[in-house]
């Protein structure tokens, strides 16, 4: 079998760890004489990396010695929750390791690799992520989370109509898509008027259970306005409250408010980058989703459209904050969901 | 060949009609021993009718005798631009009609059907269109013309920046589609503020040149605000200015300006109909389509959707009326078009 059809199958592998969490999605094949030997994953954050994990598929660790190792990013190269993969790949004699992509941490890339050769090692580099960890890597590129901005809209534009009660736009298909959208964030953001308003879960509530749940954020003016009972204070996930005061009673285990005078989008990314989250989604409301464009942190759009006209009184899906120019987005990739259509568009 | 083969052979030859205007499109063809004779339609507004057509087509008219002719619309059955098509299906001794539809026009309805019996003419009807005239049956049993709103929208609902200038949304496929979307329509219409910013020439300017081409229609207040240097005061087409005030000035020969304390769209619509035109194209702004979505007179909305962030200051595509209730629309159906994607959906 050729080198592309190997590296296939430890992408394919990678795609089996769904709860890795902030570490990478990583699969690794072993191969000799074009045998395939091992299949391994990383299988959730803090257990075992694919390297080692292939390795322990083995009958016996000596069939290494001589093999040719697939997996799809760079071996790591330093002592964490795990001994380094790349020395322990040397340990075992492999004789050549054909990597997808290098580690996108500027401070640890080519660091595995080094490792590698200065044993002798054969290493090869495919530069393909094989549409493994997207948000991973522009996290270690870029230094901040990737922001998708996700509304619902009605055919005009809107996403309620007008007054303080919740429109309901999207049907059961879309509303399971989304649910498939959160699974894919590490944390989820709304505001305050949406907190009011909607008293949102904010959880993952379709498929398997999430052994890391996304954080659950909300962005208010004082904390102290919203008591327990909102659902976000459940013990359902780690809740994160931006607010500008301090809490004056005490909050479940699971609640942290952090305080700062002003939190913009900006400060809210740049807090969040600190604290390692590669991922947000921004779940509203219109000022929200208006104040995130604006600032220029929507790298994705992601519109469920419902077949639905609100009319002219209706709240417009994104409203307040100005935009200084207009931003152009990649052509849409749209997906029938019922009756309603998905809309993902990516900044260009 | 079977009787739903020769019906459509009909209907194929009645979309070659592209100048029938406010007549249907009709096809019929004349077939004998199942031998195809001739193939007719209704060429344009004014000519000869399908049924006519296709027995011009014959070598000899004798050859009608006892054939059978498949037409995709009932026979009229009054004299008006031309003698009733059924009393000269009878006088060729035309066998056998098989029919589409009847004439949706009540007034007329199954009259046709009613000559041919009368002359010993077997008459089948197949109570299908073939997809053929949507708004002329729409005209005659809701007694109005069918109204399509239709808008260029950015991915956060809006159709312009903030201010007075212009913003170009989509590009060349989409304007080209919007065009075609035109040329299906008998009047457009724009509000005063999208003529004063605008400036549109409301033509078909894709295609073959259209020998009955869509009434241009605006809505203002007082048409002496509007200079003769408009586009829609050009000799391109017919135009139509529904004022509240007179004009004091001479317009040229093709704008004529009608006057009422209040053009509603309940009101405009009601004029049109009096005026024969089955079919309005509402192409903004954003308060004119919220005053037609709010009268509940949006029978379709054509959202062309460009991949574009115009943010939270943007103009909403519908702002204005209030809509007392929602209204569900179809399950849309998406075309791409370049980068951007056309939604079409219909009320339900």
């Amino acid at each position: 079998m050729s080198d592309a059809t190997y590296f296939q199958l430890a992408v394919d592998a990678a795609k089996q760890g769904t709860d890795t969490w902030t570490n990478p999605q990583v699969g690794a094949v072993i191969v000799k004489d074009d045998h395939l030997l091992a299949v391994g994953y990383h299988h959730r954050f803090g257990h075992r990396h694919a390297e080692i994990d292939a390795l322990s598929q083995l009958d016996d660790t000596s069939q290494a010695a001589g093999a040719t190792m697939y997996v799809t990013l760079e071996p790591c190269s330093h002592y964490g929750k795990t001994p380094p993969c790349a020395k322990r790949l040397a340990e075992v004699k492999i004789a050549k390791v054909v990597i997808g992509q290098l580690d996108p941490n500027p401070l640890v890339s080519g660091k595995g690799v080094a490792i590698l050769q200065q044993h002798g090692i054969e290493v090869q580099i495919r530069h393909e992520t094989g549409g493994l960890n997207a948000a991973y890597n522009f996290f270690y590129r870029q230094n901040r989370p990737w922001v998708t901005v996700k509304y619902a809209m009605s055919l005009d534009g809107k996403i309620n109509a007008a007054g303080e009660q919740r429109t309901h736009l999207t049907e059961t298909p879309a509303l399971k898509d989304a649910q498939a959208v959160r699974r894919q964030h590490q944390a989820i953001l709304v505001g305050e008027h949406t907190l009011s308003i909607d008293d949102p879960q904010l959880t993952v509530r379709e498929g398997q259970p999430m052994v890391f749940p996304p954080v659950r954020i909300a962005v208010v003016h004082d904390v102290n306005d919203f008591q327990n009972s909102r659902h976000l204070f459940d013990d359902q996930a780690p809740t994160w409250i931006f607010s500008q005061t301090e809490a004056s009673q005490q909050l479940p285990e699971n609640v942290q408010v952090i305080v700062n005078s002003d939190w913009t989008p900006t400060a809210i990314v740049s807090y969040l980058a600190k604290k390692g989250i590669q991922s947000l989604l921004v779940e509203g409301g219109s000022a929200m989703q208006a104040a995130f464009i604006a600032a220029g942190l929507a790298d994705e759009v992601i519109v469920y459209l419902a077949p639905i006209l609100i009319g002219g009184t209706g709240l417009p899906a994104v409203v307040g904050s100005a935009l200084s120019q207009q931003e152009h987005f990649s052509s849409p990739t749209v997906t029938q969901l019922g009756n309603d259509i998905k809309i993902q568009s990516r900044r260009q």
